[in-house]
């Protein structure tokens, strides 16, 4: 087989066999076939497509071209959720608690990662002594006893992906729908999960910026899943505004452990029922969506979420005390607030601009070198569609640096749209894909 | 300026502009852009296409990618003759002759290439002594007094083509008409040429294996000329079976002789007439191609284009007595003739592989470091619409090594079709584009 004659077929519109895409992603991990020929056939994908079969091959290809992860002495189902991300998204936070104190296991491999905030890692961090460093008995009986476990993700999962998007990172092929829906399911499937929940974001704070779009890759996934065995569902969901009030790593900390008390801001703690409901139901502990619901909103009446995110901070050697007193978790040192200078409604909040402002206070990595700051970052107190009176706190801004918290709060208030009449309001779910 | 942005906007099907092609130029022959980001681009192109002001800027930017020679201290409009390469094509040892008789300056730098047939120089080789090394003031010198010189080809004319070829040869990029037409322009044009006469063949044996793509190419070259000051003619020939008679080094120089004695195979002689009528228009030196066609047509009659070759094998160190005997040419050990065990008419003779067999036999390089054999080859005695009896001579198969002579025996067979009826006349020229 000859790379030349893969790029040749997919440049004149024909379909890659599964032996051509094993051999493509066999070689190129490899290091056989070189970046240049690997970014010509993308840019043929790009513009000639892949179909179901061969973006499903594609996906198996890189999960299997490193480790992929046994879980299978881990007792139950296990359902992986994944977001395609977005700014202020703390589900991850309130959810595997959620979930966990049904009986259903979170095994979770993650990552500190590069964008406006941490990773779930880094997050988790703000509990003093939280470690992720363990050993895989560690890690198996770890969730096989409290059912909730994040251990750090190992170096070789699923290392074509990793490639590959390097490559179409600098070579302009990376929004193709089967490149990217290829490249999420291929990690999850590594990671060994049975089912996925999938949390497509879309708008302007997201990689999706139209609906049409997020369908489209929602679909893509979810017919990848089935083709290959993993049940998956996926629910498309807003990311026109930022998802809670709060971004930076301990605020959001703060926020999940709001919400495991009851009284979380309204849209995340619905959107973690939503895709939590999902969740059980393809764990096999709910009959359908709205009895998983109904089980998960018990989770937060009777407590025992809550207990169950003490109960897993505490299993990874962090100081679960703060989450009583939040005020032990990381704190900035100036808090300002962003005050309206106008009256109306709030017409828009740029998400992704929010999110930049919260990496540029120190909450985010934009090279893996970097320190995060985890006190760092904003909270938001009004929302889209909310009264606006000249005066009132739109948001705080939290910062160690006062002249970098100046300059946000200045930012912020650019970044707040404030309307005479008040707009239509945003969905935050537009629909499930299953 | 980035790289990226550019495969960027090219993938979005817009229009780059001269500063960003010379950018993409530049620094991918410095090696600033690597390879990978090249090829995601060319492909890009592939797709998207190029307009005619891309392309003629790609083709001046990849010109003055290297030296460009300076001919200026040649006396006369200089004309270069291009063939976008065939089977069997000897024009350019009969058309420098005929051309340089009539006064008109043919400065040619040749290479030695890879192929069925070796190149110019290699053809040349077959005068003994025959030497294409001097120095600049001899080359010129050569020309202004002769009017006919071949040099070899300096290291750095138009690096940036040489690169990206190679680039688009791996990466199957070759086949998009703005990156063939600006490929063969740039080298043209570097070469330092006024006037510009291009043979674009088409048929099986081309690269252009249809009329309508091959009149595209003349087109978008014969733009190209004109937008960047070089008058450019393309004449679109046959390539379904090979040009006259022989294909082989030695062989070709015989037939070539014969030409220019007035005795050589009509196809190439037309052919020859019908470049060289343009070359003397473009050089000045006739009113139209009638005219042209007959002050050619005389320099065959009065012997000058014969005593011309003499003239320039002995200028260039060659033993030009086997001009009269060409006895003394390279001559091979074992000639067999090619019989038909059919009757009826030729009806088609597989160009490409009648190149093949010539390689086998050793006539060609595949690899740079391959030897050539100058008196290796075949010459056809049938060409189609010759009628055939069973046991007429269709080829003969002239070979130093008396196992592959009969390999090629056998194969020519093979690509003779022979059939009841006779088939419809190819035509030699297809059009001219000017």
């Amino acid at each position: 087989m000859r790379m030349y004659d893969l790029i040749l077929k997919k440049r004149n519109g024909e379909e890659l066999t599964t032996e051509e895409i094993n051999y493509f992603i066999d070689s190129y991990t490899k290091g056989k076939i070189p970046d240049y020929q690997a970014s010509a056939l993308l840019m043929a994908i790009y513009f000639q497509k892949m179909n179901r079969r061969e973006t499903a091959d594609l996906t198996m290809a890189m999960a299997h071209s490193g480790d992929v992860l046994n879980l299978s002495s881990i007792e139950g189902i296990k359902v992986d959720k994944h977001s395609t991300g977005g700014v202020g998204d703390t589900t991850t936070l309130v959810l595997g608690p959620m979930v966990a104190a049904l009986g259903i296991p979170v095994a979770k491999m993650s990552g500190r990662g590069l964008g406006h905030t941490g990773g779930t890692i880094d997050k988790l961090e703000s509990f003093e002594g939280f470690s992720v460093e363990m050993s895989e008995e560690e890690f198996i009986s770890n969730v096989n006893k409290i059912k909730l476990v994040v251990g750090g993700q190992t170096g070789n999962l699923a290392p074509a992906d990793k490639k590959l998007y390097a490559l179409r990172d600098v070579t302009a092929t990376v929004d193709n729908i089967s490149l990217i829906a290829s490249s999420i399911m291929s990690k999850k499937i590594a990671a060994g999960a049975d089912c996925i929940v999938l949390d497509v974001k879309v708008g302007e704070g997201a990689f999706m910026k139209n609906k049409e779009a997020a369908f489209q890759l929602a679909e893509e996934m979810v017919s990848i899943g089935k083709s290959v065995g993993r049940n998956t569902v996926a629910v498309i969901s807003d990311m026109n505004q930022p998802l809670g009030y709060a971004i930076g790593n301990a605020l959001e900390v703060k926020e999940a452990i709001d919400t495991l008390k009851g009284k979380g801001p309204k849209d995340l703690y619905e959107l973690c029922l939503t895709l939590g409901s999902h969740m059980v139901v393809l764990a096999g502990k709910a009959e359908d969506e709205a009895h998983g619901r109904r089980l998960l909103m018990e989770t937060i009446e009777n407590g025992k979420a809550l207990e169950k995110l003490k109960e897993f901070v505490r299993a990874q050697g962090g100081e679960d005390t703060s989450i009583e007193h939040i005020e032990n978790l990381p704190r900035a040192e100036y808090i300002t607030p962003v005050i309206s200078d106008k009256n109306g409604y709030v017409g828009k909040i740029h998400a992704e601009r929010m999110g930049i402002i919260a990496a540029e206070l120190g909450a985010g990595r934009a090279t893996k070198e970097d320190i995060i700051d985890l006190a760092v970052g904003l909270v938001l107190v009004k929302k889209v569609g909310d009264k606006i009176s000249k005066g009132d706190t739109l948001a705080y801004v939290y910062a160690n640096d006062k002249e970098k918290g100046e300059k946000a709060v200045n930012n912020i208030l650019n970044n707040y749209e404030i309307s005479v009449e008040r707009a239509e309001d945003i969905p935050l779910i537009y629909g499930i894909v299953k």
